[in-house]
């Protein structure tokens, strides 16, 4: 028997358990490979253990806590001591990310979070390995595994986001208080960590902008499936003029869209960038086994290998005023010439009409349109201006479309 | 300026080229990664270079000659030399991969090959890094861009195999000789590969089963499109019964199988594990600046860490009779009782029906149906059985299914 490796556990939550059990099943497989038996040496829960006892101890440290504190002392402290840390931790990374790969670079430690986005899904290692010296140009990703199960809930039952989040947190896909990830901001800090890597620039969770899935009805939902369109919970960070753009919003897809296909609890995303077209990763979102399992593969790569965290090489800035392409839908009075005001308004601020329905509900229609992407500013006064026109008979709905732009 | 990392590049086609001008325009990003520069020092072609004077030149050698000789000796010289080589040579791994990969750790030098599966589509490295140490129980690939090509044709114009072949050669998916793509051969040697390092046993390009797509009629595609299935060209390397099985043939696939929305020259490999469920990566296939890429992406690898390519660790046989689903059809006589009759064949050999869809012609009728999962064995003693009885009017056709076993 070889040498053993020692492995500090900070946290013994779902996943902190699952990992545990996974490391000790699949021990010999990794001594095979790395000549080396991990085990686990420590574990730090609020009622037991002793940090500084089980970092003496380790070569090297799993913090699985979550949340900013105490998580972002221990894994300072851990890297000063010179120890490799692998992390699950999202909100840590897209807060003090710089911080942290910085003191990884300054005490010539790994820094590895593989967990900390898609689960499983090995989106880090590929940005970081396989696309190191790629020119990414935008990444497009469903990236929050609550929110995608409760749309999917919504275009196959017809129902409401309530009844869907109710469905959600029944199955455990959605915990009691679902803040973060209806509103976007489990996805945006996702999006932070991702961009940071794609783009070689400083992203912080603050510089993300996002919108939830709370408001989207049911309708939004049916209206879309008669253009054809799925609707997701889309993270985007892409260049844009010389800078970046990080964000998170609600937006239909066009079912040849890789991401379409989606549905449930699962996450993918796809990274596009010209020498390579676009490739897509998915597969199940963050569960206890799932995410287990990608921080037990940053421990193996650990083990084996020095992984690269470059440092920044740009400070591109954050673009805030983006092209993107819309649905708008409204209610209307059904008369002569609707179509062609609206339109008339739309073009005024640069808007082309891709695809158009119009359904008679007696006395009133409902308007449903697809544009052609613009700059969101110009979309938004059009929207202003529209919904002020005398035969609006509702507050228009816009969400944005995601258009595929590869042929295959 | 720091120190150059030397590059000898062995063959010039179309994914060699790529690749020198694909590093001559990342040097810079890869030297702000690296610390190295790297640079193409020599080039090996049949008309120009000297192998001997390439490789004394060289930290590292690219392989880009395709085909067993001289390939081989050239990659072996290379790692007895203590060079780090790059090869994007499925043939070569598929045929003396396990010579290669004893040669590569007795030098203790990095053999990488990306680019030999799936273009850019990074399966090698989650196969080797992100699943080193997961049980992998299945593998599920569309490896084969030319005839996903021709499959995808099929399916939106109607058209016969030649037409959509001759529609491939025209736009460049498919070379004037088309033998090995259209035979299953290609994907069969990048099956062998994958399956090699999924389940640590040693498979050889003989050891794979291959069945190709020139057999298929537009009927076969219109038939099963009512039956809401796709047809698709699937490598499949499982566990079975203790031992493996690897193999490649057509198949249709359930709208909701991850692989089944892969159009076009795209590949993508779903790779099932207990652990993790499923993970499903995709992208383009083997082009010339897809391959470049990623054999680029092993270049920097090498130019950082150490990779592993463990020792084998099983013998596991490989096994020939697997269960499996078909679709089943044939032309009947319009007569009572002939369903029922079918049926009861199939039911002597273990054989149950999913789906089943008859259709008048006139006198004629056409009997499709779709089966559940028995040993291969029997299904074709049933078909055997089924193809003596009088009222059968043409030889059944038998194409395998895919299920979808995970439920998102």
């Amino acid at each position: 028997m070889g040498e053993t490796y020692r492995v500090g556990l900070l946290g013994h939550g779902t996943v902190g358990a699952a990992f545990e059990r996974l490391l000790g099943e699949r021990a010999e497989a990794i001594e095979h490979i790395t000549g080396r038996r991990p085990e686990v040496t420590g574990v730090l829960t609020r009622s037991r253990g002793d940090f500084e006892q089980i970092l003496a101890d380790s070569d090297l440290i799993v913090e699985l806590i979550g949340g900013l504190d105490p998580a972002r002392d221990y894994v300072l402290r851990a890297m000063r001591a010179g120890k490799h840390v692998v992390s699950a931790n999202k909100l840590l990374l897209a807060t003090y990310g710089e911080e942290l790969w910085s003191c990884a670079r300054e005490h010539n430690v790994q820094l590895r979070f593989e967990g900390a986005v898609a689960g499983v899904v090995p989106v880090i290692r590929v940005l970081q390995e396989t696309l190191a010296a790629a020119h990414v140009e935008r990444i497009h990703g469903i990236v929050n595994g609550t929110t995608n199960f409760i749309l999917t809930e919504m275009a196959r039952g017809g129902t409401s986001y309530q009844a869907a989040l109710a469905r959600a947190q029944e199955l455990g896909y959605a915990e009691a208080d679902p803040t973060d990830d209806v509103t976007g901001r489990d996805a945006a800090a996702k999006m932070a960590i991702l961009a940071r890597l794609a783009f070689s620039t400083p992203v912080h969770l603050d510089q993300v902008v996002y919108e939830g899935i709370e408001h989207l009805t049911p309708e939004d939902v049916a209206y879309a499936r008669d253009l054809g369109l799925g609707l997701k919970l889309i993270g985007t960070a892409e260049r844009v003029d010389g800078g970046i753009s990080v964000r998170v919003h609600p937006a239909f897809l066009y079912p040849d869209h890789p991401l379409a296909s989606v549905n449930g609890s699962f996450n993918a995303v796809t990274v596009e960038s010209d020498a390579i077209t676009e490739i897509t990763l998915s597969g199940p979102g963050a569960g206890g086994p799932q995410t287990a399992s990608a921080v037990l593969g940053d421990v193996i790569s650990a083990m084996i290998p020095p992984a690269s965290t470059p440092e920044t090489s740009d400070q591109l800035p954050i673009v805030s005023d983006v092209e993107s392409a819309f649905y708008l839908a409204m209610e209307v009075d059904d008369q002569p010439g609707v179509l062609a005001q609206v339109a008339e308004v739309l073009g005024m601020q640069g808007a082309s009409i891709k695809s158009v329905l119009q359904k008679g509900l007696g006395g009133q229609a409902r308007l449903v349109m697809v544009l052609h992407p613009l700059l969101e500013s110009r979309f938004y006064g059009a929207v202003h201006l529209i919904s002020r026109m005398p035969f609006v008979r509702s507050e228009p709905r816009a969400i944005r479309v995601i258009e595929e732009e590869f042929v295959d």
